[in-house]
């Protein structure tokens, strides 16, 4: 019998009809699980991020409790800019907040801070725990992609009904100082993945979940460059997942920026996107990851189950991998019962 | 010199290559204009809607304000819904309120009623108004689609975050239910739209702002049929033009539902999706509309002139028509100079 390593790895290297796809989903370390919750009426969100200890702790549970087969290190995308001279803050209640202190702000010297050394250190006690029990789970690193830092930054914390229009028109009316931007977020991003690949990270995943609302000529001009500079400055050897909210308009220009693994929101047709993709000049995709609509997992375990096995049906007849896991992340109003539907259809699954 | 009624017209049949193509924009009656806000300064929003006479002369601002080549009624996507039976509440702050009261409904029983009729009288008038002034300027009428209806229905009004999470749950918990409710909303929407052709629309647009959240099979299941269904009512001589936001995953599955114009949001590329269109078996639509991102209108006049420019030259490669608009509608923040840049990029245009 396969492990959950051996599972994950091969699906990432492009290997088709394995005996059922490897599991795991976006935010699986989250306010939807009671043992979650447990822990962070005792601490804060940033608290829970900057303990190694404690955030290896979250990023095992879904392990755990629910047998997923990958464990993705629980952190935050934004935490990395607090090592770059911003203050971000997670209140309990409401949006995220990011100061924005130009004069304050590091550009052009990015050095790993307490902030990213507590997710590596973190990386490191989760292989260690994993070891310790026996589990043979993949660890997974992360990091958001440039544009969504960018937006964030600009917007100076969640955006307004969604609409990053402070980002935009920053971008319309300051091409250059974006542009600059942009290019230190990259560097930026490569130190903090190759940390997390130096720390043990098996594999790591790269989170744009705002490039989805850009133009065409927007998104070739401002995302595609940044995707390829961070992707090829990473070993070759580590599975390279890309996800963005929304891939449909850009599938052709992400198919060769050098990802191994596209992560697919729940608006596409697996079979359909694969068969697309092959036919692209230079793609590199060798596997799909995806793509559950994650508001599926406030309804019952019946209609999971259902939809779930469609899925698995569809990744088990690409000519490539496939790794199950949600459009986007797992909401904290997400039914237990339906969640575990979720993953013991991969993990019953009888072909 | 083509007349802007002639110039809309044929690009809707699909003529190619016209000397440029009609512009028009959606919201174009709306708070960007100081001569819109003044006029809502006397009236509520629904006072507005439900008056046939200031209906028409909003309506007429962007016409008389910007030169705009097609006049689209004044109304609102929910307005119908109250003679359906719904409370339908605007509140000048937050968002948009639906009671829902199921005994309330008259579900199987669509007549039009004030609300409808006051459109139509306003489509009346404002045919009157331009013909008075002496000009060939079409005018659209508009419904909104069902599943788009449903969401504010089932939500109760504005989606809180644009998860659209009620919507969602009503339809995997109780699909029947709400294939019932789509059918009604259908059997409404024909009602509205013929109303408003017979009152003298020339053209209808049907949007869909958020079918684009859907899942493939959903998308299949609950939105295509109401589409076919609603367009194969409809006269064949009257161009129909469909608009999804978020319209890329889609393309295959909408080509063929009878649409003449399809309205393309941002965030794709005019040229690509006509190519697609082209190789799709009973594609039907022989035009697109669109589609610079809305959010551009509060930048700069250049850059919007910049952009709107390479999206004319887009449209005129294609061998079909090409109707300049919006990729969804101006906002309330747009600066004038920039909305009046967007429309004299095409008055103006020389090949």
């Amino acid at each position: 019998m396969l492990t959950s390593y051996q599972l994950f790895m091969k699906a990432c290297e492009g290997q088709s009809g394995l005996v059922r796809p490897p599991v795991w989903f976006m935010r699986q370390a989250g306010r939807y699980l009671p043992e979650y919750r447990a822990i962070r009426e005792k601490v804060s969100f940033l608290e829970l991020c900057r303990s190694p200890e404690l955030a290896a702790e979250v990023s095992l549970q879904p392990v755990d409790l629910l047998g997923v087969d990958a464990a993705i290190i629980f952190s935050d995308i934004l935490l990395p800019l607090a090592d770059f001279g911003f203050k971000v803050d997670f209140p309990d209640k409401g949006g995220i907040k990011i100061g924005f202190d130009l004069s304050a702000v590091k550009l052009k010297s990015f050095q790993a801070g307490m902030n990213v050394e507590a997710t590596c250190q973190a990386i490191t006690l989760l292989k260690g725990k994993l070891k310790d029990k026996g589990l043979e789970v993949p660890v997974l690193g992360f990091a958001g992609a440039p544009w969504t830092l960018a937006n964030y930054i600009f917007e100076g914390g969640s955006a307004q009904g969604g609409e990053f229009k402070a980002a935009k028109k920053t971008l319309w009316t300051n091409p250059n100082f974006v542009k600059d931007t942009l290019d230190e977020l990259s560097e930026m991003t490569i130190v903090y993945l190759k940390s997390q690949i130096n720390a043990g990270a098996d594999a790591v995943q790269l989170f744009d979940t705002w490039a989805g609302e850009l133009a065409q000529d927007d998104f070739h001009e401002y995302v595609l460059p940044q995707y390829k500079r961070i992707f090829q400055a990473l070993p070759k050897t580590t599975p390279k997942i890309l996800f963005i909210r929304g891939v449909a308009p850009y599938l052709e220009a992400v198919a060769s920026v050098g990802a191994d693994v596209l992560s697919l929101d729940w608006k596409v047709d697996l079979t359909d996107t694969w068969n697309k993709l092959k036919s692209i000049n230079g793609n590199t995709i060798r596997c799909l990851q995806g793509n559950l609509d994650p508001f599926l997992l406030t309804s019952s375990a019946e209609a999971v189950k259902h939809k779930t096995l469609k899925i698995i049906e569809a990744g088990r007849s690409l000519s490539g991998g496939h790794i199950l896991n949600l459009g986007h992340g797992v909401t904290p109003d997400a039914n237990l019962n339906a969640v575990k539907a979720f993953v013991e259809a991969s993990k019953s699954y009888n072909s």
